[in-house]
């Protein structure tokens, strides 16, 4: 008798020591099959009934938990700037329990990487008995409970994701709603024909521009080491990137166990300024976007109280390094689709960091892959 | 020649150590000013004009800064409960940069302790300019430029805040935005003049309730001996009581320089649960409401993992002390007002632990009191 263990796991690492390093570089493939064969923006790319949905409804609804929940965050400035629609973002755990006011022509968004966590499919159930009968779902297993219950559903093709800390599944994710923002708009009449090829156009481009951020790894690594040695941190970000900035802190706090907090930077001054000193690195998510000057001045409060400053520039951002303020420029500018971008440096930073404190990535202590319980 | 400081300011401590806990101390007196001689609910509260401005608006549009957001996403809750009326709560440093969709039918709220806040005003001048003209502050400050911009106001008589950290200006804040969900619900045929009797009577009882709560002191104080040897903290709530965890957190950050995080209990499990070890002490808001049991189930999941439990319960909730499960129990249950009595010990809590690690508490570094620059 020969036992064959065909599916170890192991084997399929390859060159990766983690299923982490591994789903963050496949990334580039799997915002190209996310992403495939489309070439025009129309309703029913997320479901036959979509487009009479889509005219029925005036406001959108998204219900989510964890790195999810950052997506919706996200998908909220997409939808309300390009689509011009109202768009709600509730925490699942917090909606399924609290006195909302139900509007009957919102369509209700989960996102959920498994389809099956339990507290975004029970938000959805309370959000139908309110009296919404409109859902469509993000969701990575076509299979899912998730994917079942909702009329609409856009599946992205991350593939399986192993590590704990979600990575290409909140990419991939992002890249579904910016495809929805935009086929909402088109449901609107706010979309021409014009945006609609450029948008598709710096769509397809992800794939490359996403490996070419890969290629920062070395840079990253020099600042993990640094992370390494710390027992906090801060993330800044603003308007587009304020849910990038919460995501790279969930990211450092899950596998590197760094207590890694992420503030929207105007309201530093509010009351997180008061941590800031030379332990307390802050990152920074600086894109080249109208609220750059604004960073910009909330970067010297940092420096100006002995903060030393991880800036995530890109390629427009004019930001210079200087004592106490480390930059690492993104190759372009990448406009709306801004947020996938700086997602990934900020993954290899928490991975490299968690790597440096010698923890387990891809199970790290305390959390389970998909929250199926309450 | 005799030179004369008539007002140094230590005259007027009186017996407190600090202005903060002078401040604390004078939420009874400062909660009884704010709500003297209302008897009924009516719009005139707000202004002449509020009866006609509240007939036309059919949604609520919060801006605000730090701790009083806090307040707005607390007055969320009791809004879309009381009154049914759909409530978005903005980052003001956040609203005024991005696209957003006004609806000319919102009231616009702001709220801000001097009415000097240079994001908050800016935000209400936005959006005053997208097309909404409906205004009301909540304001410490009868003579200031936000009490000018608005169209109506509710001022809070906190009296003069001296500590950097808000205490009485919170409270106060919350009490208006109580008095302005009912009279939204009232304005829309909500509320009952049993129900409308029933709010009263437990606003006017709120002095009392808080001089109760203030004689927690010394077991507040004994937990703060052991807070003040940390370096970090979580901090739990859900539904009306998570805004009032971030408004804890806040507190201890500002003061103490611990870092300190709040999460809606429920999201536990997607990341936080990871930082959880005996050195990272949890505070539990666990007030006895229709989330005790999942906040219960939460708790244990804490203590599974070795985090130390420091639970603020109140006469109903059942939680009984344990082997790293310490519970302060406020004297009586509070319903829907719960929020404004449940703040009190976390403010305690702050204080206490920032005078044992011997910070400067009135005038923590980095922090200005009104932040009137972007």
């Amino acid at each position: 008798v020969r036992t064959v263990h065909a599916h170890t796991g192991a084997a399929e690492l390859g060159p990766y020591r983690h299923y982490m390093q591994k789903e963050i570089f496949e990334q580039a493939r799997a915002l190209g099959d996310t992403l495939e064969g489309i070439t025009n923006i129309m309703p029913e790319l997320f479901g036959d009934k979509a487009y009479r949905v889509f005219q029925e409804i005036d406001n959108v609804l998204i219900l989510a938990c964890g790195t999810s929940y950052y997506a919706g965050m996200t998908a909220k400035y997409w939808i309300e700037s390009i689509a011009k629609i109202p768009v709600n973002v509730e925490i699942a755990s917090e909606y399924r329990y609290r006195d909302s006011v139900p509007n009957p022509k919102s369509l209700v968004v989960t996102i959920s990487q498994s389809g099956e966590t339990a507290d975004t499919l029970a938000a959805l159930k309370h959000a139908r008995e309110l009296g919404m009968p409109h859902s469509l779902t993000i969701c990575n297993v076509s299979t899912s409970a998730m994917v079942r219950e909702c009329e609409l559903a856009y599946i992205t093709r991350a593939g399986v994701e192993v590590g704990v800390a979600s990575t290409k599944a909140f990419t991939t994710q992002l890249a579904a709603l910016f495809l929805l923002a935009l086929t909402l708009a088109q449901s609107k009449g706010r979309l021409s024909e014009t945006q609609e090829q450029d948008h598709i156009k710096a769509l397809r481009h992800l794939p490359v521009a996403i490996t070419a951020v890969l290629a920062l790894e070395p840079q990253i690594i020099a600042w993990a080491d640094e992370f390494a040695r710390k027992e906090n941190a801060l993330f800044l970000g603003r308007g587009l990137h304020y849910p990038i900035a919460l995501e790279g802190a969930l990211k450092l706090k899950e596998i590197s166990y760094i207590h890694a907090e992420a503030y929207p930077a105007g309201e530093l001054k509010h009351g997180p300024l008061a941590l800031v000193t030379k332990d307390m690195p802050v990152v920074t998510v600086a894109p080249n976007d109208t609220l750059i000057e604004k960073l910009k001045s909330n970067m010297q409060e940092v420096r100006a109280r002995g903060g030393e400053l991880y800036v995530f520039a890109d390629a427009d951002s004019r930001i210079t390094p200087s004592e106490g303020v480390h930059v690492i420029r993104l190759p372009e500018h990448y406009g709306m689709l801004s947020p996938i971008l700086h997602t990934v440096p900020l993954q290899l930073l928490a991975y490299h960091t968690a790597l440096a404190r010698g923890t387990d990535v891809d199970k790290p202590r305390n959390l389970a892959k998909s929250v199926t319980v309450e």
